[in-house]
């Protein structure tokens, strides 16, 4: 089984994303789509005179932002590549936390940072018997990146995060291989060069190209995330251009 | 089986919202919610500048009101919904047309008047082994008004059609008993005394309801199609206060 992770860079791209959805129409073994937020939220944000709040990457969310969020994530995107895949012939459905109470998480704790409405994910976050039987009836599941707190919260939660904790839980049912799908073709070891991808990373390798530096900095964290995916069962993760998700061409860790 | 139709009136009631999902937790007959939209869209696009279209009491919907619409109905609303059913013990899974094909309607072919994109529903429009599926695996559907026309494009659709539709495809499959709740006791013989309501309508004494002219005009349309609604194979239609789905307190036609 095959879980595919894509971001705004795909979900802004229409020719992309239409690309994108017409090759993942294609692969014949059970998989499941994720994905994360497109620009739309941001825009619609604006249009309201909110300005998107940002820490470190992540998104801040009052309850106002919430509400954009999920109608933009659960609806508006979800809708629309749910109704693509179909119009593909691919029979998906689409997912948030509590449909099924497919991924349930906490509400991330205010340390020096209040992230409002975020949610956290653990272990046990996954429903793996609702995604069992979507799956074994022919179901594609499109899982976007909202979830909840079993309490009637809704929680803004990062994309990656659920990609990563979905193929660690689903890793206990079935061989899982997770897909993280951006615009470059992989781990590059010049950022200017797009043909510089690393083909395959271990363990072992990855140690090493840290330790030469090679590796920019911003992606360590996405390698120690995949690596710890692993580790946990999955058994291997690709880090590659969107339109190669039926080619080897990548980044291949295991 | 029980189908409950909830509308804009209890949706942007905060408490009857709450006391309706709660009550209808304590049912214990498989059963399917439906629900349309409620203020929400409508403070959205004014913030956002577009004035709400509605001819003879339906939405035109032109793109940039599809947006909007899918993003509340779909997203925020049917989430929300969902995910207050999930505290409750319910195993609630929002569905929209293009979820798993649950819904495929035609866009509204244009005579005098373009309502943009807006569905109509047909007999074969439900997938019904998806209800099917769910249901016997005691998952409980939220149903909102967006449909697609299985071509990619999603449509904005009348949630007492979707109710009514839903409702004759699954009598093919269960006994079903379709409730539309709204704010008032039933089909009231004084507009002004809620305690006016016809507790039981069959065919022939709606003939004479309507020779004498205690029903009043606009609730015909409705009892029109509810009678449509039993000769296809419903065995009760309800119309009954939001606040009375577990008692037998409101208008029963059969």
């Amino acid at each position: 089984m095959k879980i595919f992770k894509i971001g705004g860079g795909i979900i802004d791209d229409k020719i992309a994303l239409e690309n994108f959805l017409s090759d993942f129409a294609q692969i014949k073994t059970p998989k499941i789509l994720v994905h994360g937020g497109g620009r739309g939220a941001n825009v619609q944000l604006k249009k309201m005179g909110i300005e998107p709040k940002m820490i470190e990457g992540r998104r801040v969310t009052d309850e106002q932002t919430l509400e954009v969020v999920t109608g933009f994530y659960a609806g508006v995107t979800n809708k629309e590549i749910v109704a693509g895949l179909q119009k593909l012939g691919v029979n998906a459905l689409g997912i948030s936390g509590p449909d099924g109470n497919a991924i349930q998480g906490v509400k991330r704790p205010v340390k020096t940072i209040d992230y409002g409405f975020v949610g956290d994910l653990s272990d046990d976050s996954v429903n793996v018997s609702l995604f069992e039987l979507l799956i074994e009836n022919g179901i594609v599941p499109v899982v976007c990146a909202i979830t909840h707190d079993g309490s009637g919260q809704l929680l803004n939660t990062n994309a990656d995060t659920i990609a990563s904790t979905l193929a660690v839980a689903l890793a206990k049912v079935y061989e899982v291989d997770l897909h993280f799908c951006f615009e470059k073709n992989g781990v590059l070891t010049d950022v200017n060069d797009d043909q510089s991808y690393i083909p395959e990373i271990d363990f072992e390798s990855y140690q090493q190209l840290k330790a030469d530096k090679i590796v920019a900095d911003g992606m360590i964290p996405k390698l120690d995330n995949a690596f710890s995916v692993i580790e946990n069962g999955v058994k291997k993760v690709y880090i590659q251009h969107a339109s190669h998700i039926n080619s080897e061409i990548g980044t291949i860790l295991k």
